[in-house]
C-alpha cells in the first residue's frame, strides 16, 4: 500500500449563517480539497446537519481520498456554544436552540468532532499557520456582517468560565452610541460591522453627503458587498470613505483597550471588510490604537491584517479536528 | 528549639504613592504583624528603598519574629514594571525611571524578592484568600485615586507579552469623553476614579446642583475622603449621589465589556471608594453590567465587593513572596 493511502487527514468546517465551507487539511496545514454549500438554516437544524455531512463528503472527494483517512473533524460555528456537550446553545443567525451539532455529526460520520465559535477558530487558524504564527499572546478581530473576535493567552484560546469568552464585538465603546444587534448600545459591532458601515452610508446620503455607491444598483436596499465598498473607498467616494474610516477608527479604539487589557504581541484584523480593503483599513486601526494606549502596551506589538482570508476558520477548525482525534485516541488507550 | 522559631514567613509589601504597608504573613495567609510608613517618593528612589527596608523590619518586629524566619518578599508597586528584571520602568505617582526595586531590596535584606503591579497583587490577594477564592477566572477592579485592575485566567495572573496586561482603568468607554490622566479621552478611570468623582461634584456644584459636602471644610480644594463621600451619598446629597452613581455606572459598563471579553466566574470590585460605600456601590455596578451583557456571560457569574479591603495588596504580595522563596530554592537545588 502506498504511503499516500496511509496518510491521515482532518476536516475543518466553517459553518456560517449563509454558507458551509469544508476542507480536508493535512498534517502540514495544507488544504488538500474543499467544498461549499448553502447553510439553509431556515430549513431546520437536521436539514443543515445533512448539508454539512454532504459538504464534508464532497471535500473528501475533491481531495481524492476516502473518509477512512479522516481522523477528526473540527467545526467553527456561530455561538454561544456549549463546548463540552458540543451544542449550539442559541444563535441569532441560525435560529436553532440547544442544537446537538457534535453528537449528530459524530453519529453521521463515525468520527470524533470538536466545535468552537467562529471567532475562536478564526484566530486559531491565524495562530496555527497565518499572521500570528510564533506569538503566544494574540488578539483577533474579524469585521464582517458582525464583528467577531478571539483571544489567545499563553498559546491557548481563551474560553472562560462558561466557555464564551472572546465576544470582542460587544465591547462597549459608547454607552450612548447606536443600538447594537445584541440589544445594547454602542458596542464595537454597532460602529464597525459591515451592516453599520452600510447604515452610516445611507444616513450620510440622507444628510446630503455625496455618494455614487448606489448608482446603477437595481435594488437600492440590497447590501453593498465588501468589494464594492473597497472600490468606492479607493475612489474617494465621500460617504463611503467617511463610513469606512469610522468603522476602522472604532476598531482602533477597541484595539487600544485590548492592548491595555491583554498586552498581546500581535493583533490580527481580518474578515470580509478588511480582506477587501487591506492595509488602507488596518493602517487607520493601527494609528488610532497606537495614539490611545500606554507606551509599554505597544512596544514591539504588531497590528496586522489576517493572512488566511476566507480560510482562517477552516484551518483553525482543522486544529480542533486534530485535537478531537488525539482525545479519542487517549480515551481508547486508557 | 520550639516549633515557633522554626516557622517560616514571608513579607508582603504594598508600595503606594503615599504610603508603604508591609506585613508578615504565615503559611495560612494569616497576618502576624505589620507596619506602615510614608513613601516620600519625592526624596528619590534610594530614600524610599530605605523606608521600605525599615518598614519591613518594623513589621518583623511587630510579628515578634526575626528576619531569619523570612524566606521571601513580595512587593506590589505602581507600574509599568519590568517583572523579570524587577524594575519600575516608569510611574507617574513615584516619578522614578528604571528603578531596580528587586535588586536593591534583595541586597539590603538578603532575601529573594518578586514584584508585580498593584492591581495584579490586589486581585491575587482576593484570589488567594478573599472574595475570589476557588474561582479560576477572575477580574478585579479597584476604584481609588485612579482605577486599577487585574485579571486571573485559568488560575494565573494575566501578564501578556510585555508583562503589562490588566490596565483595566484604561478601557475606553467613550472616545469623546473626559480627559484621562494617561493623556487619552474617556478611559474608565476618567469616569470612575475618586478624582473623577471629585471633579463631577465640583462641576455639579458650579452648575447649581446642591451639595453640602464642602460645608465646614476649611480648605475647599482639599480632596474629599472616601468615607466622607459615603456619608453624603447615604444622606442623599444630590451632587455626591449623582457623581457616585456615575462612577459606579461606568464601572458597570466596563464590567459588561469584561464579561463579554473574559467570561470570568467572579468580578471583584474593591478600592477605597468601594470599601467606603460597600454594597450600595456594587449593586449599581451589578445592575448596569447585567443589563448590558450576553445571557451566557452572566450565567452563574458573581459581581462582589472585595473582602480584604486594605490588605488585599499585602496578602497578594505575600503569594509572590512564597513564589520568590520557591524559585530561589529551585535554583539552589539545581
Amino acid at each position: 500500500m502506498g504511503k499516500k493511502k496511509n496518510a491521515k487527514y482532518v476536516i475543518g468546517v466553517d459553518l456560517g449563517g449563509t454558507k458551509i465551507y469544508a476542507a480536508v487539511i493535512d498534517r502540514n496545514d495544507k488544504m488538500r480539497g474543499s467544498a461549499r454549500k448553502k447553510t439553509k438554516a431556515e430549513n431546520g437544524f437536521e436539514s443543515t446537519v445533512k448539508r454539512v455531512v454532504s459538504c464534508i463528503e464532497n471535500a473528501v472527494e475533491d481531495a481524492g481520498i476516502t473518509l477512512d483517512q479522516i481522523v477528526g473533524i473540527g467545526v467553527g460555528s456561530p455561538g454561544p456554544l456549549d463546548l463540552k456537550e458540543g451544542k449550539i446553545i442559541e444563535t441569532p443567525n441560525l435560529k436553532w436552540k440547544d442544537a446537538p451539532l457534535k453528537a449528530r455529526l459524530e453519529s453521521a460520520l463515525g468520527k470524533p468532532v470538536k466545535i468552537d465559535n467562529d471567532g475562536n477558530v478564526g484566530i486559531l487558524g491565524e495562530y496555527a499557520c497565518g499572521a500570528a504564527m510564533g506569538a503566544k499572546h494574540v488578539i483577533g478581530l474579524f469585521v464582517g456582517t458582525g464583528v467577531g473576535g478571539g483571544v489567545i493567552v499563553n498559546g491557548e484560546v481563551l474560553h472562560g468560565f462558561n466557555e464564551n469568552a472572546g465576544e470582542l464585538g460587544h465591547i462597549i465603546l459608547d454607552p450612548n452610541g447606536p443600538k447594537c444587534g445584541c440589544g445594547n448600545n454602542g458596542c464595537l459591532e454597532a460602529f464597525s460591522s459591515r451592516l453599520s458601515i452600510e447604515r452610516e452610508i445611507r444616513t450620510a446620503k440622507e444628510n446630503g453627503i455625496k455618494t455614487a455607491v448606489f448608482d446603477g444598483v437595481a435594488d437600492k436596499n440590497e447590501l453593498i458587498r465588501s468589494k464594492r465598498l473597497a472600490e468606492f473607498f479607493h475612489a474617494d467616494d465621500p460617504a463611503v470613505k467617511m463610513a469606512i474610516e469610522k468603522s476602522a477608527t472604532y476598531i482602533g479604539f477597541a484595539v487600544a483597550s485590548l492592548l491595555n487589557i491583554f498586552n498581546p504581541q500581535i493583533v490580527v484584523i481580518g474578515g470580509g471588510v478588511v480582506e477587501a480593503l487591506g492595509e488602507s483599513y488596518v493602517s487607520i486601526v493601527r494609528n488610532v490604537a497606537e495614539a490611545n494606549v500606554f507606551a509599554i502596551a505597544k512596544r514591539n506589538v504588531r497590528i496586522v491584517p489576517a493572512q488566511l482570508k476566507d480560510d482562517s476558520a477552516v484551518l483553525g477548525a482543522a486544529v480542533l479536528g486534530w485535537q478531537a482525534a488525539q482525545e479519542k485516541k487517549k480515551k481508547n488507550d486508557a
